[in-house]
């Protein structure tokens, strides 16, 4: 009689973003089941961010009908610089006060009752869209998440390329030197340009410098604090001229980093993901590839340009598939 | 009785430069046997081409006293667009009037009587380093060959890494988004700062200007028509103002370049090459090395930077790798 095949579903999946957590409860074949978002607290360190992860988790398991100690496993994609094998993240940039490596995988078990397992948020949204979305097709690609800041992930011969473990960090490839300020301290790195915590920086000194601009309007209106995608969408629907002149700025960088990082590695196709590159979706995939071609040396056959196909899910999803595939 | 292994050497390898042509004859253990070197024509396109590198070969083999038709195959590193299973190259930039597919490997073959394969010349330089050079502590590396232009090769999990074909092209990420004028017609590539032929067209530019500099009088006195490596070190050494304003701006570009590489890859280690990067050396290397580390993300443990140990001989030695591992 042949063994059992052991149950690895239902498993759940955590994105800890810089705005926001989002929870899925990912069943067989990667069909969610469950989902449920909070928002990253912006006080109290890590252990408020741990309490804000555990309750995502519990309401997408509640969704889903069931309760997190029936999740087989549950996978978290984390900013940060991520010990998958001690379970710790250090110097989570995007999220308050957390410098010090922290415990996350041993203190969210503890609250969920099940085995956690971490990964880096961008690489697991990568290997998403690789498995499970627009990233299918191809045998390499490089996903570009345009969110908070500007994250990127490598599938190069169908697997994961991570380096010495910090690969994939498109946002601080150098897209001027001596140019803008970046959040990690340095110059003229993408992200300063499309990074949208760098964005807002720079909308900020721009009103500062007596320019007239309706994005923080529209961010009160809304009741947010922060410039948030959906606030950036909402300005430019309106037209509004400086932040139409920061997407600009954005777009011209990304159209330069990504055609650096393919001059480079000559992939099949790019994926364009994070909660800008969502929000905006196709027409600002479209511009992207305009301001990509004048940079690509060989732009007779460019890479395929596609959206993200898993969308805000992606990373959660991907998480999940983490905590399929590893065992600590 | 075991079937007696094929006789792989002498093998001949050829470095086809945008300045010269290096030919090598390799023995055992990538030993060199013989050696000859040739000024690359500025004239008579591809044909023309085809008979000077027919000649240095033949000037290798006879220092290594024996005949072409002795080698069991002659492996040459090209730049340009290589097809390696047609045996043809087209668009080598560098090369005056090579547009068109020309069909070199059978050219050659004719010419010198034995089997020809072609590789691309920077992926067989770095293979080079890799299998027996600075390269071979490491798994993962970054070939930078700063010379006429800039090339780049990879190597990622011990495996030469070359995209869809075309990867490798670090000379052409950009680091000025609007920048300076590109031999590719692009704008802001790192070539365009750090590529010999580029930093040459800025010194005419300069000289057009009313600024003083000895770097065409050097050229002038040693008999050459082009600002050569040795040109270049030469006008250093003189304290030359123009000459080291083009270099700082140069190695500043470098840095940038090769940090926003190892951003994205992070791998263990980079090789400096290339008739510049060799003929500057090691202090260099140094000056290359403090220039990336403002932009390295990961910059408490950046990747180690080397000269290349096989220098001058590198892409020929690398060339005769190829013919020792590929078929047709």
């Amino acid at each position: 009689m042949p063994a059992q095949k052991p149950k690895t579903t239902p498993r759940g999946g955590i994105d800890l973003g810089g705005t926001k957590i989002q929870a899925a409860v990912v069943g067989a074949r990667g069909k969610v089941v469950g989902e449920a978002r909070e928002p990253t607290p912006t006080a109290g360190g890590p252990l408020a961010v741990t309490e804000a992860v555990a309750l995502a988790m519990q309401l997408a398991t509640s969704a889903a009908g069931i309760k997190p100690d029936a999740l087989t496993a549950i996978g978290v994609g984390s900013p940060g610089n991520v010990d998958e094998r001690a379970g710790t993240v250090a110097q989570a940039r995007n999220v308050s006060g957390w410098d010090g490596a922290f415990p996350l995988a041993a203190k969210l078990s503890e609250a969920l009752g099940t085995r956690v397992v971490l990964g880096n948020d961008v690489s697991v949204a990568t290997k998403a869209e690789f498995d499970l979305g627009a990233g299918k097709p191809y045998r390499s690609l490089l996903g570009v998440f345009w969110g908070t800041g500007v994250g990127g992930g490598l599938i190069l011969d169908g697997r994961p390329w991570v380096g010495r473990a910090a690969a994939g960090e498109i946002g601080h490839m150098v897209v001027r030197i001596g140019g803008r300020l970046c959040g990690c301290g340095r110059r003229g790195c993408l992200e300063a340009y499309a990074g949208r915590a760098s964005m807002e920086a720079k909308a900020r000194r721009l009103v500062d410098q007596g320019e007239h601009t309706a994005l923080f309007e529209i961010m009160q209106k809304r009741g947010r604090t922060r410039l948030t995608s959906g606030v950036w969408e909402r300005a430019l629907q309106q037209g509004d001229k400086v932040a139409q002149r920061l997407i600009d700025q954005a777009v011209e960088a990304l159209g330069a980093g990504i055609a650096s990082a393919d001059n480079l590695l000559d992939v099949e196709a790019v994926i364009i993901g994070g909660g800008l590159g969502t929000k905006l979706g196709e027409p600002y995939v479209e511009r992207i590839r305009e301001a990509m071609m004048p940079h690509l040396f060989v732009d007779d056959r460019p890479p395929e340009l596609h959206l993200s196909t898993l969308g805000d899910l992606g990373g959660a999803i991907g998480a999940a598939l983490v905590a399929k595939t590893r065992k600590s």
